[in-house]
């Protein structure tokens, strides 16, 4: 124990201990628990003597608050344990390196002025007012130095302060002296990290050789006891300019990202995991499969789609549309623009404005010397359907027997996001939303709800996600509409129906919309990330402010309760998610070239032009290519493009009337005769299938292969046993 | 011919005759055509002698022009008969109609300033300045006036007059005064009806028996030679605001709309259609059949389809979308906004903005003092998709191994109507392209336009059109770009497609917009209206000015041939046709609710629903009436919402695993077995033919019906032999 251990840090003396009658201190027992576990220790313990020697524990949560491991315990208090791998440890970890950063970065910037540093997901940021934009040197330069400071163990030491006090203290930093008069602000976002809560703490970091504080920050904490649990898992990512608070009427600052994992290998798996996502950038893809893009003539955040895109997206929506007419979905249109009248019953105007797009002025009346005769009115693009499907509704009365009412529509609808925030097709300005608003009685809520779950995690099955989890988000209870009772009703139903689902349900305590709880179904894509696919949120409000109605059995008028559900969100959402997912190698009946035919020379064109068109016939997209170019060179193009299936044919085949099949792992089996090939594809396409590889094409559930094709996929599996 | 005849009126003496040598004047021959046979005849002569006796013509059109028949005709000129049934006719009965309603209405409102009357289609209009609007009383006695005028047999004399002079004679008229100020504005549209052409005419209206003028008006003429002419077949219809010249800064003048026709009969007949066209109204059916409405809330012109309307929506959309896959085509998807820019290039904001919503003004970014810090862009609703498509086409480098390339799009526009103008579905300011952009070579564009035709008839065959005519728009010297060489290529190769097509070809000379000439599909209706359907619009200008280029098979860059191509126009338009044409019985496969099961008695519900349920698992939309309505109740609810089959069930039926069909003309077929009841209105469906009785249904081509069915037709045609 000759060095520094972070763990045990020199305890400061205990204070105010209270004396016995013969004047000597007596410890007062106080009774806690500890994980569950009540325990009685005595007054002044503090985080570290309750996990001393643990070394994973970076934190205690303190009737659910997090605070330092060097803060003392109180009696009654509930303590848990934080390890650096729960969620709130790897928050610990990355906010306690964004110190780093900024210590790091005044020593090589002495002038730089600090903003805030937040952890992120997956990582943290800080912001740092400079007259200079870092240069990818001075990048290397700062890590250099938190490494030395990570090397040096400082210590965290939390030091509350008056505003006076901490005013004082930074006098140079300009933000900072922002943020004092922030105190007290109690939101969620990033500011409140370093000045929220009641009082207003210093961190300072400590030299532990000799306890001087080298480096302060205005922060809310908590902290690791210490730089040296940073280790070497961390790394700085890029640069970007940021308005200071995200406003653009402010500054703008420097912002450094970086990243914080407990250890090394686990950095270098999310590195990995990183590079993995650039390369299925959907962003990236579509251009080099030429799906769609982003005209600057059109404007940001607005995309077209392309031919093959068109094909992609044309067959999303054909079969989502198949599945919706079987379902019971009544198919509404309505138009992408309204008098703000709408938006103003629906409440849009006053709780959604910043997300709309600017109102048109339509139908003033000028007189000849240009006064206003007829006043005219603004009209807003929409940013959501349900205030139209809900006219609709209303358009005639309506009777218990025509609930459930399911009004569907593939609704564009545009939001005005910030130029900033816009990311390709998964944050765009327009977007089409696979929306349906179900209106149903009390009693069949619940199993509306159970079949409309179903029915959404089947569909996204036949798209090819297959690994979700719920989320179930309920009530804050200081902002919401309608009674405690409904409220509790509706949550227990949406929990029951997510339970009967038998899938993870992960709470999100307060965090429903205003107007009522919701489940919303998580996706794991192909290379792990999570992305929030379909939502069913019961409403209580709209049905009110719209004044919706049904006569009820018994001839009484009822409110309905509303459901909004969208399955993909977004079609272009989803489109972007699905190219990430399949990086670009879509299955069989999404692909937008299913089957090209490549001679092995010029002379089989004629013969596989023949196969093609039969393959066209039953509906498969299906062409030759008749280039100049050699055969290898065709295989390596349309290898580029992700095309499933290449059916090649020399002499061989033709004389046999067969084809070859070549798929995308390269797998091939030869000889299939065109009857068999037509049929198979077919199958395949229709089964909505992957089929990377000869196995997989084989062995797809409820599809008859050729002879020939389960022959070669026997012989692949007898080259390369599974294992 | 003691009675004044309005065809040989008292002619006016000749002047300016040619003296011979002795002082007698000489009879200078001529020589001219009429209707295209060559004749002599002497100089004077009049249209009056040229075609006298021949009442039914009542002027005559030299080198083209229309005029009075009392002109007279000059060396080398060509004259043609003009017969009242002729459209140039009927249009002068119906100009000549308008004076004699300005003259009645002068007559009770003395006070009355004229604005214009022109004629138009199956009618006129006449706009008045008065202080009170029209009562029906009114109406009934303007009219009774004009009846008396039309026997009066007032000759219409022409005169031409100086300008001066026309100021004087109008002098307490502000309307004509204005537009003698207009002279020589040589337009098409309705106010150069008065004032169009070299020089100002008056037209006189005068009393045969004492030659006195009763009554003038400003007008550029030509008329009948009498008023006894219009005899008992016109009518007066209704009143309406009209602003004077169209313009909503004008005044608002009282518009009187009238009828007239050649003969009484005639009037009837188009009264009739009227009184069908009233019943067929699509904003009318409409509401009774639940299809769709235009809330108040949302804003005129701007359609919500319900449910039901959505079935026939979502059928047409998936037929088309079928169709134009096989076709070939690729399907696009562009968003509704864009920026101000894209229509600069493309010359919308140029020719077109008058049509456009008014922009909104986004991305504006103000400092904390409220200035501008950075520009925003005005975004336009997109009242065309082509510019987008062009994007596209531009988006990559094109080789002729590309075209033709058919970008499709159900591309949803906005255009800005003005109120007045916005009528159902049939003008909407909001409504949805099935927009095609077919780009090829020279070369190709005659294949293509033929087969693009072929396809857009075979198309509208489909959905129940049958009964076409074309009209070829050609090009307007006054407006074109593009070489002399290039739109004599273009009218000849849509010629060519035109005639091949075997229809009747109609000319719209000068018709064609200023980019390149057009073919459009003229669809009569089941009462015998026309509307403009499908164009095919070839495109010089929009390659040019996006740059459009394409690889050629020898190496050079080539500019492509575009053709737009609407094949519905707009789907909302062409649903409001369809039900028109229907008069809201679809066809099987288009109607919302195909088969209603009604059972004789309650106990038969059950069964119908199972046979219901074997309707809906191969796609029928079938529904069992299981309310408390007694049969014939049922009947009549599902006769007035044209479902086209009923399937009745009671003891026989059920007993004999049979239903009983219904048609709605009432002709039914018993004891049909179900599984042939099954197969044969699917079949039905997929043949998208109309079903409206046994006859119908059996006669079916292609589909074979049950023998029951086949023996029920026969039976019906044995009680009522054909014709």
């Amino acid at each position: 124990m000759g060095r520094y251990c972070p763990i045990t840090p020199r305890r400061p003396p205990r204070i105010g201990r209270r004396l016995d009658a013969r004047g000597a201190t007596v410890s007062q027992t106080i009774r806690i628990t500890v994980d569950g576990e009540p325990r009685e220790v005595t007054e002044g313990t503090t985080g570290f003597d309750l996990f001393d020697g643990r070394r994973e524990i970076v934190a205690q949560r303190v009737d659910g608050e997090l605070r330092d491991l060097s803060r003392t315990v109180g009696d009654g208090e509930a303590i848990e344990s934080v390890e650096i791998t729960s969620q709130d440890g790897l928050n610990i970890l990355r906010h306690s390196a964004t110190h780093v950063l900024a210590q790091a970065v005044q020593e090589v910037r002495p002038d730089a002025r600090l903003g805030i540093g937040p952890f992120i997901t997956d990582g943290f940021y800080y912001d740092f007012g400079v007259d200079e934009p870092f240069t990818p040197e001075d990048l290397k330069e700062i890590k250099k130095r938190m490494q030395r400071i990570v090397k040096q163990g400082q210590r965290f030491v939390r030091r509350s302060v008056s505003e006076d006090e901490a005013r004082r203290e930074e006098a140079t930093q300009p933000f900072k002296l922002e943020l004092i008069g922030l105190k007290g602000h109690a939101g969620d976002d990033e500011e409140s990290v370093e000045v929220g809560g009641s009082g207003l703490t210093m961190y300072d970091n400590v030299d532990p050789k000799t306890g001087d504080t080298v480096w302060s920050d205005l922060c809310r904490g908590p902290h690791l006891p210490s730089t040296r649990l940073i280790g070497n898992g961390f790394d700085l990512l890029r640069t970007a300019a940021a308005y200071w608070r995200g406003d653009e009427h402010n500054p703008q600052l420097q912002r450094i990202y970086g990243t914080a994992w407990p250890t090394k290998d686990e950095l270098k798996a999310y590195q990995h995991r990183l590079a993995e996502a650039a390369k299925r950038d959907h962003r990236r893809l579509g251009v080099e499969l030429d799906l769609f893009s982003f005209p600057d003539e059109i404007g940001s955040g607005l995309p077209v789609f392309h031919p093959k895109g068109g094909i992609i997206r044309r067959e999303m929506e054909n079969y989502s549309r198949r599945r919706h007419e079987e379902a019971g979905y009544d198919f509404v249109y309505t138009p992408h623009i309204t008098k703000a009248h709408l938006y103003e019953v629906s409440g849009h105007l006053e709780w959604y404005k910043d997300g709309m797009f600017p109102p048109l002025h339509v139908d003033e009346e000028l007189d000849a010397e240009g006064n206003v005769k007829r006043q005219g009115q603004d009209y807003y693009l929409k940013p959501m359907n349900c205030p139209m499907h809900n006219l609709i509704y209303a358009s005639r009365a309506r009777s218990y027997r025509d609930l459930p009412l399911r009004l569907f529509e593939f609704g564009t609808v545009y939001r005005y996001e910030k130029s900033g925030v816009i990311h390709g097709l998964t944050r765009a300005r327009g977007f089409t939303q696979d929306d349906a608003h179900i209106y149903t009685t009390r009693e069949q809520m619940k199993d509306e709800l159970t079949s409309v779950l179903n029915f959404v995690l089947d569909l996204l099955k036949d798209y090819g996600l297959d690994d979700f989890y719920l989320e179930l988000s309920t009530k804050d209870p200081k902002k919401y509409v309608g009674t405690d009772e409904v409220w509790e009703e509706a949550t227990n139903t949406l929990r029951e129906v997510a339970e009967a689902s038998g899938l993870e349900l992960v709470p999100d305590p307060e965090g429903a919309a205003f107007y009522g709880p919701k489940i919303s179904v998580q996706a794991r894509d192909a290379i792990g990330r999570t992305w929030q696919m379909s939502t069913l949120q019961l409403d209580f409000n709209l049905p009110e402010r719209f004044g919706l109605e049904y006569t009820a059995a018994d001839g009484t008028q009822q409110r309905p309760v509303m459901i909004h559900r969208a399955l993909f969100g977004s079609i272009e959402r989803f489109f972007g998610v699905l190219l990430e997912h399949y990086a670009g190698a879509f299955p069989l009946w999404l692909a937008p070239e299913q089957v090209v035919g490549i001679p092995v020379a010029d002379e089989y064109a004629p013969y596989l032009e023949d196969v093609a068109a039969r393959m066209r016939a039953v509906g498969l997209r299906a062409s030759v290519d008749a280039s100049d170019d050699r055969m290898p060179k065709k295989i390596r193009t349309h290898s580029k493009q992700k095309v499933p299936v290449m059916l090649i044919a020399g002499e061989e085949d033709r004389s046999a009337g067969a084809v070859s099949f070549r798929f995308r792992d390269g797998s091939q089996c030869n000889g299939v005769p065109v009857d068999d090939a037509v049929a198979w594809l077919r199958a395949l396409a229709d089964a909505r299938v992957q089929v990377s590889s000869v196995s997989d094409a084989v062995g797809a559930p409820g599809v008859e292969a050729p002879a020939r094709a389960v022959a070669a996929a026997r012989a692949a599996e007898v080259s390369h046993p599974a294992e």
